[in-house]
């Protein structure tokens, strides 16, 4: 334990100390717009492995860009000894798309104000990989005995359709005794917390086409079909907008509900109906009750409208009957729900109700779920407790990382989540955000944890 | 009738004299893109105002530009004597919009082919105007004892706003013996068409916003609303897309049924219902019967989406719960239904399921409903027959021209329809035509109506 006390002593300095490294580090990748879904940032996604190789070589570790179909992945290794357990750190370093008109500020030009950094990707994800990888230094230097891998993926955005080739064209290298995930985010700022599910997603596409061109619809409305009309039904078919719920026989029968427990957990993660309003700006929801809505998001699987489009788009209202219409959409999936399996049902009610609508599976990710009992899940509790002061709850995630059902499948390693995101901070949305608070708060954490897994027998 | 045979003898060859002329003043103004409903064209239209202006002037007319809060009106008058009596030819020279990547040419470049013209604008309605003033100068240098009044509206295709306007502030210019309205479509090449009766149209808007910004479907999916799904939910309420039924009570109730003399005319047109499918590149109708697909467009309302938008429209599915949605929707009308009334109507049902939704009244267009007997149009029978040796059909078109019930209530003056344009020119669609045939025929045609109606007594 004395060794034990001069790895602590040391911490609070070394994360001070390494504030401004992290800030320029977070900044330079911020600024590579690393958007792996559209086609145009293909050279910057390649770019941004590039600038990660370069970090992941700074620290120490032997690192290199590995090739897929897709984007490639950075993995790098520290190596403390052959017989010490290794853990795999997982982090993505693509991002979502952004609308510059949409951002108070340029969305991959990285603002820092009062410890606070605003840019796509500073929370999903590339400020917690960076915070992973500043901990894996400290627990290296400072003589840990664990063995860290790093898996940086870059096509985590579009659903991982190369995780799984990356994996399983990599098995030798990619042995492991525990993964880490870093990817996920805390009910609310005053309680941490610690996921051990997550939500599936299977996309689709709904596509209409009644004719070639737009016509007229004083020459033809009337017998004329209408697309997005015909879209609308067969949408509103599916499901119940106003409560969610949706009406395709069999959507719900592989559904695993969430224990009377399990809720309880949820709702200690400072979950509240109000804050999650606010947090999201969300005017009115569809249900108040703050346990209903916490299942909702975390145990319940959904039908989504991304997107619709169809006819004229343009000032005023042109009268035609447009010729086609689309519809993007996903339905979240939860334990036990097999993606492919719910696509049949949603096309089989489809085409029998429309059989000119073209129901297309676009991709998906199977839902996961973990345990949040047993030696890795306490060691994530102490971790999270040690630096940020409480204990945290037990969660699932509403979203999805496709990346760790392969690593389930293929690295056959026990999964911790310990992520550093918080609602505010803006997933996915505009003016995108992390904080110098959950930075270094999550060095303490990881060092922390390294620290306890890498007593347990192997 | 030695004058008469005169002016029929030298009729033939002026209109072949004619074609050069006709075909390069076509060109010029179909060039002007004189799209009434972007703003980005406003000069476009004013400079299509000019150029029409001088077309009149050449033909011998006074004429000039009249300003209304919107577009102008280009008016003109060939005065052949105070005591003659006087028709008002009705045309409008501004166009749809046109997507060029639609078109396999430019849109706004007069291209001629064997006697086809194609261009935005050359059948609706620029092609008619001209061929129509062609007609005039030759029965003034014929002497044919009647007064010509051009009306040329600028703003047809957004609704005609301000055309009341314009008839309120002009009626000592304006008064005429007989309106005289040259823009509808005969349903077959093989058989004159002349209406007696228009739909009407009312515009509107369905707006609905859930929150302040996209959000995270998976942090949010579940409880979050979905304004796209509510959208299409509130359409699939308002009306059967399938069948294009409309649901809200009252919305039949003051249609005035046609009769089945009415509807044997109607299929007497040439009216089958596998060349209107061809016609107009339609896959598949609601319904196939000729009577029923007629009926529907010449004397039923419809519910019609125009276009919707809403949420992610790039590459891929971007998995977010969008925050708005927007569906752009008309209802053609029927004698004797009222706009306002219908607007209510709609309005009233939408708020009553959805309150947040925003149903927005944006214009109207009343139906028409003119005579299909007594001597104007026996006139405009005779005339077709002439021109294009066939008894005209009467029939009602299933579009809308505003600007008639105006001159109706202002001018209180018979109104003819002597229309040009044939349901392959595209009307409205992209690659609009129009062809010498048509055009030729029509001076004829029109120079036969004006030697009639100038026999009238006043």
């Amino acid at each position: 334990m004395a060794e034990q006390a001069k790895l602590y002593e040391k911490l609070d300095s070394y994360v001070k100390d390494s504030r401004e490294e992290y800030e320029a580090k977070l900044a330079e990748i911020v600024e590579v717009p690393t958007v792996s879904m559209d086609p145009d940032h293909k050279e910057d996604c390649r770019r941004g492995a590039e600038v990660a190789l370069q970090y992941l070589q700074s620290i120490g570790a032997r690192a290199r860009v590995m090739e897929t179909p897709g984007n490639p992945v950075v993995f790098g290794r520290i190596e403390t000894g052959a017989d010490n357990p290794t853990v795999t750190i997982y982090n993505h370093i693509d991002v979502q798309p952004a609308d510059p008109e949409e951002w108070h500020k340029a969305p991959f030009t990285f603002f820092k104000e009062n410890g606070r950094y605003e840019g796509r990707g500073t929370t999903d994800d590339k400020g917690p990989a960076l915070t992973a990888m500043m901990a894996a230094r400290y627990s290296a230097e400072h003589q840990i005995p664990i063995n860290i891998n790093f898996i940086w993926e870059l096509e985590e955005e579009i659903g991982s359709p190369n995780f799984e080739h990356f994996v399983k064209n990599n098995r030798d290298r990619l042995g492991t005794d525990s993964v880490l995930v870093s990817d996920t985010i805390w009910i609310s700022r005053t309680r941490p917390a610690v996921p051990y599910g997550l939500r599936g997603a299977m996309m689709l596409t709904m596509t209409l086409e009644t004719g070639a061109k737009d016509v007229h619809s004083g020459l033809t409305g009337g017998p004329a079909r209408n697309p997005i009309g015909e879209i609308c039904k067969a949408i509103s078919e599916c499901y119940d907008a106003s409560t969610g719920r949706v009406r395709i026989k069999g959507f719900y029968d592989d559904v695993r509900r969430a224990t009377k427990k399990e809720v309880d957990s949820f709702l200690a993660s400072g979950f509240t109906t109000k804050k999650f309003k606010s947090d999201h700006e969300l005017k009115k929801l569809r249900f108040d009750d703050a346990s209903r809505v916490v299942k909702a998001i975390m145990a319940e699987p959904t039908f989504e409208v991304h997107g619709i489009t169809g006819g004229y788009q343009g000032p005023g209202v042109k009268t035609i009957v447009p010729y086609r219409a689309q519809a993007k959409i996903s339905c979240r999936l939860v334990p036990d729900q097999e993606p492919k399996k719910v696509f049949k049902l949603i096309q089989d009610f489809v085409r029998q109700r429309n059989p000119d609508i073209k129901t297309e599976y676009i991709s998906a990710l199977e839902p996961y779920i973990g345990e949040f009992t047993g030696r890795f899940a306490d060691a994530a509790s102490d971790a999270m407790k040690f630096a940020f002061k409480r204990q945290p709850a037990f969660t699932r995630e509403g979203g999805s990382i496709g990346a760790v059902v392969t690593m389930k499948k293929y690295l056959k390693a026990p999964i911790v989540f310990l992520g550093l995101s918080l609602p505010e901070h803006g997933y996915h949305a505009k003016n995108e955000n992390f904080d110098w608070g959950m930075a270094s708060g999550g060095i303490k954490m990881f060092v922390r944890y390294f620290d306890e897994i890498s007593r347990f027998s192997r």
